[in-house]
């Protein structure tokens, strides 16, 4: 391919992957289950994906290009699609011949379906114990929650992340992207992977699981440690630093820059290349907590001298100066910076079917065994076929 | 101890972790790199924090209760304290002891530093092959911004999440919780894990890393999908779903529902429970699109029902009806929940010095080696004397 400014398949060779021979049988749909197994097979674990023949729902939802689903296309890459049908016998035999062959077999149904559909963890054990049982729900397997159906935004709700984010004033706010979704997904391919590791020592699988409740929860951490200490919420305080002054968005000539000094020694490198850093000298700014009594007037100091200047000017010299500085980018600014190019964090794809296509490229780089795209996202059912026949079935 | 409603310590035989065996250096402060390094050593893994005699600013940020932050107890139990001066050659033939009984090495210095102090990817190769050498980082090691520092409200603004949360004529909204950070640690304990795995068949060690920007612009593939599809920036939708419709937060007695019917059948289900599922029929209501155009009226006459009852009362029949249902819930909510604290969340710490603490619990479950807390938060150097011990060294 001759775009050299974007990632794109075939830049490895298959085969090298840090999970290489690793079969993962996923019976996930829509998204925090398939965001775990496309993880791991990102990692170049076979990951097998199991669809009624309806299909993923996911592949008639979204923009759909051509026919075909770019939010499927997003979270399906480096899967083989095999159609079976759970609520016959005969398929559920097949089901039952791949768990033998497996290394991982993940779910995201509500806590107890797997067993009613007659694999329970007894079956499991028996036809492989190796197997690693990986499921992905809303709220654990235990507790009184534990039957309720579960989305993204009710563990946005229900976690505390919503009631922490917004203005002081005004009501609490989600985040528009289902980050409880991806977030315990991205723990399920951790526990996963260190189930993987516990396997070397014990040669036996065992069952992992994570939830988007228990996820979300623990990215708040930070504010949670403040809680367990004072036994107070977090106040919300928009986009503004709730103990530290200056902090936040000032206005350059042509838009707005982002500005986080965590420290003195940050703040006055801020303010001296605005020159103003003898504002440091005055009793009202003189140290943190005057300046967060006096964030008006500090932030208006602060602006009448970055309006002079354009978004780019500032966050290229306040950066130089040791601050950390940038702009708000929406993803059409995110997806051609030079910088998440550079990141191969946009990946191109050229589906045989279905052309180019783009998705998001990997956040965690492995120099020896690095993530790569070795298959594009599949058609229904498009390996059926063969899988069937590696497991000596001829139908 | 006597409280049976939360969990804590001493559960779990020591020794029975996933990662138990491997060996963490530890030379990261702050957050990320902190946090990498705690999600490692709740799996098992003996982790070494190298700190100078200044110790991790943490220590003395958040809440000090009695002398100890409780955010530093959040980031940093299941960690020993080793206090080394890397600026003198004594210490630094100390770390290169240490990295040559090891399997990880963690840093999230900038880019570059790490060689500087003399551990060039050469010479970590010459003392330990098998290494694993992990990074956390802003923006990851290539590109023009490898050399900016790095902080959350910047990655924020740069990943293209910011841009996405908030009102549609208000302005892009960060989230209060250091998101990027703790998001780029758990990208990079996947990635740790997975190399361990990898060198279990090839019998070397790699570099690992992630980034804070890298990290949270995955976290919005589901957006990015639509982007690369149509070429549009998603537009701010502040709680409300940009395509579905009833969705969101609807008035009870006392409080607020956060209600998320995801397809038609769930639509159904909540206007069901409610008793006017008849609105279905109308033209008006029919379908989602439909809903989308006349999403104010359908609101006034949920919310005409909803505001009869009480929160606990809907979320209760809701659920109950298939449809997933809850309530904003602040930490204190959050932490004295029956869920919550049937999953572990809360995990008390009886340090012997500083007596008992609260820390976040595990948001991933394996069965047979289960994440512990089995050591308390170190004092600063608590450890060193018995690792120089380990090494033979004596001072």
């Amino acid at each position: 391919m001759s775009d050299t400014t974007e990632g794109d398949i075939g830049t490895t060779a298959a085969g090298n992957g840090a999970l290489t021979g690793i079969r993962v049988i996923d019976l996930t749909r829509i998204l925090a289950g398939p965001f775990c197994s496309k993880l791991l097979g990102d990692m170049g674990a076979e990951v097998i994906k199991i669809e009624s023949a309806d299909g993923d729902p996911v592949r008639r939802q979204g923009a759909v290009v051509d026919g075909f689903s770019w939010y499927f296309a997003e979270f399906n890459r480096n899967k083989r699609s095999v159609v079976l049908d759970l609520y016959s016998d005969t398929d559920k035999d097949v089901l039952a011949q791949l768990i033998g062959t497996a290394d991982v077999l993940i779910e995201n149904y509500r806590p107890g379906v797997l067993a009613k559909m007659g694999f329970t963890q007894e079956r499991l054990d028996a036809l492989n114990p190796r197997l690693i049982v990986a499921s992905v729900n809303g709220y654990g397997s235990t507790g009184p929650y534990v039957d309720r159906p579960a989305f993204d935004f009710i563990a946005q709700a229900m976690s505390g992340f919503m009631a922490s984010n917004g203005d002081p004033d005004g009501p609490a706010r989600r985040a528009a992207a289902p980050i409880s979704d991806l977030v315990a997904g991205l723990y399920c391919a951790f526990g996963v992977v260190s189930a993987l590791q516990a396997r070397t020592r014990t040669g036996r699988g065992q069952q992992v699981e994570s939830s988007l409740t228990g996820g979300l929860i623990s990215m708040l951490s930070y504010l949670s440690a403040e809680y367990f200490a004072t036994g107070e919420n977090p106040t919300r305080t928009g986009n503004n630093h709730p103990i530290v002054s200056p902090y936040g968005l000032f206005e350059a000539s042509d838009g707005e820059i982002a500005v986080a000094p965590s420290h003195d020694t940050m703040v006055r490198r801020f303010l001296g290349v605005l020159g103003i850093a003898e504002l440091l000298e005055e009793p009202d700014f003189k140290d943190n907590a005057a300046r967060m009594r006096n964030r008006t007037a500090l932030n208006a100091a602060i602006n009448q001298v970055t309006r002079t200047q354009s978004v780019d000017h500032w966050i290229d010299v306040i950066n130089k100066a040791g601050c950390p500085a940038g702009r708000i980018m929406e993803l059409a600014d995110v997806f051609t910076d030079p910088q998440v190019l550079s990141q191969d964090l946009k990946q191109r794809i050229d589906h045989p079917a279905h052309g180019p296509m783009y998705v998001t490229g990997f956040p965690v780089k492995l120099s020896d065994t690095p993530c790569t795209v070795q298959a594009p996202p599949p058609d229904l059912g498009a390996d059926t076929d063969a899988v069937l026949r590696e497991l000596g079935i001829e139908r």
